[in-house]
């Protein structure tokens, strides 16, 4: 029906199957969400050895766990005899091992195979390789981020550059101090969505003056909807004392925040699906969990300095703002998949000036899919600079 | 396992696989219930200039509207930019326009694209061809009509004709005045089971004695099965003084009903998915809404002469008779769903001689579906002359 | 991932796909359920002429009753006119008769069609092959068991021999008298999990230990997780006063059970979805329904002396035993369902020394698939002796 775009101002988007068909998802489970850097807890989530957490990463039912060396380890939440799910409870502690609850095989918790009934009927079985499978794994910013690939790409190019190219330096992001941060609040959204809506919707500011009034009151340019995309480095001003859901004083500057960081607001996408925003007086993160096609639910983070938890602050006016712009966003996320299935989208919709950007975004999901047109006009688009 | 019926005055019905495969129900999407004129909502419900509607048109939401000119105009509901919804209210009045919630993408009630964000930044852009996609729309018997496909079928032939032939002559059903009447009453039934086997039951009377004992009080040749089958332009003669629940007097005669109308019923089904039933008191009409393979609402209108709303008259009695006929029929095609993926119908089951009729509604889905067997016996089946 | 088990002590299990993909549950449905003979129903369910249930074998609603002549029958529940469910009721009593609400065609016990409307304009209909479908019924150990296949397997082969096999002779199983026995309890469990994980967890006691206290209690041998295996004919001995929640004693000894039986407990696998458990003063007997890939209903019967029911002695001891059983072991089994669609289980898990067995009902289960591996290494494993 569509056809490509009629306009040489507009780009094509992916066509609507990619938000709708359930092999879609399968195909982005394996070859994005499962082969890509996966952000999948904060490490204060695992504050002491035996400590564990189970999430879902693409289709698999992720083990995470700090071990006495005070290092997180990642397993396949599958016992290795019958395939029982070794852990049920979303988070826990240990103190030495993960006991199968069905016929009580037990794992350290560097995985391997400590005990099971019967083993001397079983003399010389190697203890690591029936050991859980283990997954490869990266603390940083203060969060353990996960691959499930056998072979994973480059942590550093894929995950740290993606961040120092987005603020200029590879320094930048560690003004903020974030692994020293306090959790201050963690709100979840569970939205009926694609997760690839919440991105393109998390890159592009050209709907900021339609749905975020409150966040165009603070940081006044992104009512233009232009916003940070053509200005790598410096982020959007602050035209609000603070950056909070009425304007007033926030939290106090990070210590380390840099003058020039001071009162901007910086916001980076780390495909496929980690969020963190950057403000003088916090830090926020978001950890997306896509869940099928059409839903994805949504861990959000406020980081603040630990005094400010410590003395007892009220940070419900700096929380109120993401939480409202999170809530607008995934309404207006929720709303666009409604219309993925219709003849209408069959082959997509088109992208304006200020949302180019995004379909550098498409062609990094192809590419990762092997659906890369060598030959398409996307090379021609500059690298992506997303906004909020 | 079954095979062809086994004697001469049995005739076949589509298989099984027809009621509970969702690739049939794809397919009857696509060629039938979005390639047909569909009844989508009566034209009182847009009383005004800028009154909107929006309804599930095989697997399309339609927006439907009335502009300024009076004029009924329907799109696919879906914004031309990055495809969110555009109206996710089933009803409303918008003063001149519909604004995307997203990104304020602006269609005037014709559809054009009337104003965007940024517009100076792709000069030129075609307000028409970035306008809402259309929808052929048609008004008639006091209803919207509306027809996805690119090139729609005559509305003269497929709607009036069939509605003609039924009743003897085009000019009859335009005696009882639909346009100019008031509606008393609507009711909404949600019905697990497929649309086929609502117009399969609307279609025959062979039940009519086993289930509906309230009408073959009324209707006392239903009581028999075969009804107005052989009585074109004749309809079911009356035997109770009105038609209502306990046969007690209606509500006064239409204006224009003439004495061969008076005391008779009579039924029409325009495929695929309108029922139309008069009496000489009132109206009712009934239109499907095919949402899956085994789901289907359908919404139903009693009619009334203007003055009898007017007067605040008692229409429970009228509208109690077919509300209790519709809860028996929905019933039965509800069990009837759950027998349809069984091995014994794996081939179909059987049409006795009252319902022969209903074959030539399966050859006309078959002949939609491009899977008519030109070999097959059923050219030798009279028309339908449907009955409730 | 995984491949072959590195151990010569361990040999595979099935893969994961069997456990989750609904196309291996349908060909399960087709070549396994349906082919088999399947206890339906307690005869004592059907007490009188006229008495029916109804029951979900496989894919197909399968309509049981008895007839004047005491016989039971079985049919496809499905009208064979237009395809209506003929009894949606899961139990009751008709006079002699099962008319179909929709039309009124109306079939007598034993099928066959004896009346409909306007028969008489189909003469000469055969009765009979218009009659409901039949289905082959036995009766056996006081319940009632089907087989949906055209051309069912022998009885006397895959049912009986089974149960004589397991338990040294054919006549052990008759000493405790189960036809004459009355239902103290009957429990159902909806349980998420495959039916094969159920019959696999029933097979082995590798898992008593872990999860099995009150049952390990009663039957010491079972915290060695090797029981009744090596024990053909034997049976497990009893540790406790009785086979109760407590230890304490049960309801004294049925009258035919033997010195030899008396003190054991037996267990029975009939595959593919009948367990019988056997002790001195009680039966217990299992039947899985499989109503998905990742559903299985479970009906538990506890058959008691008909003088226990008549004295009104308190049962719930005895009872509370194998309910506990039940749902640590169906607990067991939905945690295994969660790991099936892993891809640490795309190729199996394992089966350690004491299971060894359950590779030959995976071989049954493959082998009734047709996808037998007659070079597979399984011929040397020793038949199933299944303890609980």
């Amino acid at each position: 029906m569509t056809t490509a775009p009629s306009h040489p101002s507009l780009l094509p988007t992916l066509p609507g199957s990619a938000y709708v068909d359930p092999a879609a998802h399968a195909a982005e489970c394996e070859h994005v969400l499962e082969a890509s850097w996966f952000c999948a807890v904060a490490s204060a989530d695992l504050p002491d050895a035996g400590s564990f957490r189970t999430v879902t990463v693409g289709r698999e039912s992720v083990l995470l766990t700090r071990s006495r060396d005070r290092q997180v380890r990642a397993f396949f939440n599958v016992c290795r005899h019958r395939g029982a799910r070794l852990c049920t409870e979303e988070s826990g502690t240990v103190r030495r091992s993960f006991q199968c609850p069905y016929h009580a095989w037990t794992y350290g918790l560097d995985g391997s195979l400590v005990s099971a009934p019967h083993l001397s009927s079983m003399p010389g079985l190697d203890r690591t390789a029936h050991g859980l499978r283990t997954i490869a794994v990266r603390e940083w910013l203060g969060y353990v981020w996960v691959c499930l690939a056998d072979d994973p790409p480059s942590f550093a190019e894929t995950v740290e550059d993606v961040v120092g190219e987005r603020l200029g330096s590879r320094e930048a992001v560690h003004a903020y101090g974030i692994e020293g941060l306090s959790l201050a609040r963690r709100i979840t959204y569970d939205v009926a969505a694609n997760w690839k809506l919440v991105v393109e919707n998390f890159m592009e500011c050209y709907h900021c003056a339609t749905i975020h009034p409150e966040l165009t009151e603070v940081l006044p340019e992104f009512a233009g909807g232009y916003a940070a995309q053509t200005n790598v480095g410096l982020g959007a001003v602050m035209g609000t004392e603070g950056f909070t859901v009425d304007g007033s004083a926030g939290l106090g500057r990070l210590p380390g925040v840099t003058d020039e960081q001071d009162r901007r607001y910086f916001a980076v996408t780390i495909a496929p699906q980690v969020f963190v925003n950057l403000v003088p007086d916090h830090v926020i993160v978001h950890r997306m969990f896509p869940l099928a096609v059409d839903r994805t639910v949504i861990e959000c983070d406020w980081l603040v300095d630990p005094a400010v938890v410590a003395a007892g602050t009220d940070v419900s006016r700096s929380v109120e703002l993401f939480d409202r712009v999170n809530r607008q966003d995934f309404d207006a996320c929720e709303r666009c998949q409604h219309g993925m299935s219709s003849r209408v989208y069959a082959d997509g919709g088109v992208l304006v000036p200020t949302e180019h950007h995004i379909g550098a975004f498409h062609e990094w999901v192809r590419t990762k899919l092997g659906r890369s047109d060598p030959a398409g006009g996307l090379s021609a688009v500059p690298e992506a600079h997303e906004v909020a």
